[in-house]
């Protein structure tokens, strides 16, 4: 068959003249919304401010506390302030432990010569009886260790985890992964082979005097076999090691007086902006509003909280007009529950509310280097060609991996979920210990990041997801 | 012609395949080689331990000063530690500039009410007369603002540069190339309008009390027209340009007894390890061993010295051969006269020795994430293709640009020329001023950067580079 070869020829041409114009300019449009985000953040941004404020005013926010509660009423105020079309509390149960008075440790270094050693009880744990427990000490590497020991070498005595994080590995995420079972199941594990209490090695790549705290479970565990367990600091941890090697016999002494109260009623704090074109898909960007309370929480997860309320001022802020339906929800209880990240969850699903992207920030306030993806092999292709339009902001890394254990609960076959990946190096240096203070967030970092996921959030939200096939 | 064609694709495939399997095996190579010096660096690393001393034993390390020769003599006794081929000291005459007694300055903010506020001389600048100097004070926005005011408006006047850093560029050594005239022309140009002295805007980003100092020129204004100079904190600037709209009035008072004594004798230290199979080739990583005086100078560049130093240490370590011969140089006099460069090059060019390769780490101790290259184009590409070698380390950024000031004047048509590029954002509050200091090192990210410079030195150690056409 015959064709007008040079007529098609030209047609071609044009149309995909037409397509490479209507390309290149959708590629105009995303990079001066881009530049738009960028400058606003770093010119006239709020995130430093209300950190400022949530870790200066409010400081550490544990579940429960008089704190969580202020950090709960401050943010809901900034949000209103904001002219978003709805700010709701959201009621969600969660649990209240309380650390009581400081921890106190001493052991032996030198026969009937003590040293004080700074401890910290662990989230969840049993106080120790009101006079401490004071016991030998059995070191082990990890859980693995234990069965070999049996009860003949654990019975009565104190079980001391020290394998420490894995300093050659570079994301410092997969060290702490690498480690945390020890401080997660340490004492439950114990337990069953009748020791009487727990020390765990601080998870931090830094040797330094900070015990780091952090959720513990007792997991099937009878009440009644609960032992208590304390994290103790990197630079102590090193110290009754070596005493250990010289002196197999000296006696450990550590008392707490933690508690576990009955659960109390708390909130997530939400923020909308209804989508003008497609309401009925939503999109969602958060943190965890509580925090441990030995620090003031700032990089865990102050930054994060900050950071998403920041993303929806940052849209308006930029005159951008949003087709879906997006929402700032600063998460109640990550730390020791996860109940803000399930309530929610519980919520859109009754609701039938249409999900298509959730973005968390929950690993510090430091320079953005990246996103990780959850999300359905297609749109990971689609969004990955992304990349592209962020490489001059410096954010060089888009993988697949986990997103944020807020957002976790909203999992199903075609939501989107990431999560930020920002420099991980000094992150858990300050991870559940009391330097995780404000004066260890940079002002710009913590920009960059606000300003990294409201490019995010904007092309989701003008471009969808992948529709499911 | 007929061939034997299924003989010929049957050595085709044996060739690719041979071809194939060498590329592989040579990338496997260099990836385990990438894997022993990061695994040695993070896990027994020394670069922090000798940063420690440098800092905290010895301190700021101006040129000419005790301090700076402590520093030649403490990492000359490291290097000679290291049981490499050579290790010596290159005398280089270098300018001696002193601060003396603390500068002072204060305005009246109300008639009659005077606020003290913090400034530092710039280096190199000319003491004030011994009674200071009280003068009104006209705010300027750059030197381009100078000849609008003429002399009429500058005479016998204060002129007050206080145009900020742009805090929308990414990369913060952009915002500070675009506001440093200030400080380095600032007095030079206030002097040909018959200004007394001049006051400059810190060069940092942050909001806060520190002065920075750093070097300014007179050029060639006759010496009896040069004026003082000082830098003042960002928040006093804000201070004093708020004051002066209110009052333009206001009278502004500073005193400083700065001098520039006789060039002294000093030194760069120079280590060295003799090539296996090219000795006549060389190799230089460096930093600048001397140092602004209010802070430590961990950053600037303390950082950079030990890095280098970690270079040759970690080849060795990890058992690798040089082919050719790497040498660690620690310039002496980069911050205000950049002589131990220039006396480097000058020896090079005598002895007529061909450095083919020169690294530069002076930007900070802080994650790295990437490499500038001032290099010959086929170079550049050649290097590009390297740059996947550097992804699981999180290196992602290989671009042109500069390489180091003390490695400059190495220049030539072939030689390639980098710069170590961290982290840029947290640079400039530290930069030049009293919190450049050990604590704001992060142990991890300085063991990084040595990895990477150490692993971008075996490369070009290994395959050398492109020989010019």
């Amino acid at each position: 068959m015959k064709t007008n070869y040079k007529l098609k020829k030209t047609v071609n041409l044009f149309i995909y003249s037409f397509l490479l114009t209507t390309l290149v300019s959708a590629q105009n449009v995303d990079e001066r919304q881009f530049q738009k985000i960028y400058e606003t953040a770093l010119s006239e941004g709020k995130a430093y401010d209300w950190l400022n404020y949530l870790s200066n005013q409010i400081g550490g926010r544990l579940s429960g506390s008089i704190q969580a509660q202020q950090a709960v009423d401050y943010t809901k105020l900034q949000l209103d302030s904001l002219g978003l079309d709805r700010v709701w509390l959201q009621p969600v149960m969660v649990p209240k432990w309380v650390r009581g008075t400081p921890e106190f440790a001493y052991f032996e270094t030198t026969p009937g010569v003590t040293t004080n050693v700074p401890i910290t009880a662990l989230g969840g744990s049993i106080a120790t009886p009101q006079k401490g427990i004071k016991a030998q000490v059995v070191e082990v590497q990890g859980i693995g260790d234990l069965a070999a020991l049996g009860e003949a070498g654990i019975k009565g005595k104190i079980v001391f985890y020290n394998r420490p994080m894995d300093p050659t590995l570079i994301n410092t995420f997969s060290a702490y992964s690498g480690a945390v079972d020890q401080r997660g199941s340490g004492a439950a594990e114990a337990a069953k082979y009748g020791a009487l209490g727990v020390i765990v090695r601080s998870m931090t790549l830094r040797l330094d005097d900070f015990p780091h705290t952090g959720g513990l479970r007792y997991g099937d565990l009878p009440k009644e076999e609960w032992i208590p367990a304390a994290a103790i600091s990197t630079n102590a941890a090193d110290l009754l090691s070596t005493t250990l090697k010289l002196n197999p016999d000296i006696k450990f002494y550590f008392k707490q007086n933690c508690k576990q109260f009955d659960d109390v009623q708390s909130y997530n704090v939400i923020g909308e902006i209804k989508g003008s074109t497609h309401p009925e898909e939503y999109i969602v960007v958060g943190g965890h509003l509580d925090s441990w309370d030995l620090g003031d929480g700032s990089h865990d997860d102050g930054a994060g909280c900050v950071q998403s309320m920041e993303v929806l001022r940052l849209l308006k802020k930029t005159g951008y007009t949003p087709k879906r339906t997006i929402r700032v929800v600063l998460f109640m209880n990550e730390e020791n529950g996860l109940r803000g990240g399930r309530k929610y969850a519980e919520e859109a699903q009754k609701k039938n509310e249409n999900h298509i992207f959730a973005l968390e920030s929950d690993a510090g306030g430091f320079t953005p280097r990246g996103f990780s993806f959850d999300s359905p092999e297609a749109d990971f292709e689609r969004t990955k060609a992304w990349q592209k339009l962020f490489e001059p902001y410096l954010v060089h890394m888009f993988i697949t991996g986990g997103s944020g254990a807020d957002i976790g609960p909203l999992k199903n076959d075609s939501i989107v979920l990431a999560g930020l990946r920002p420099d991980s190096q000094r992150y858990f240096d300050y991870h559940h210990a009391a330097n995780d203070t404000f004066e260890q967030v940079n002002k710009r970092e913590l920009e960059l990041g606000a300003a990294a996921m409201t490019s995010l959030v904007y092309l989701f939200d003008t471009y969808g997801t992948v529709a499911p096939e």
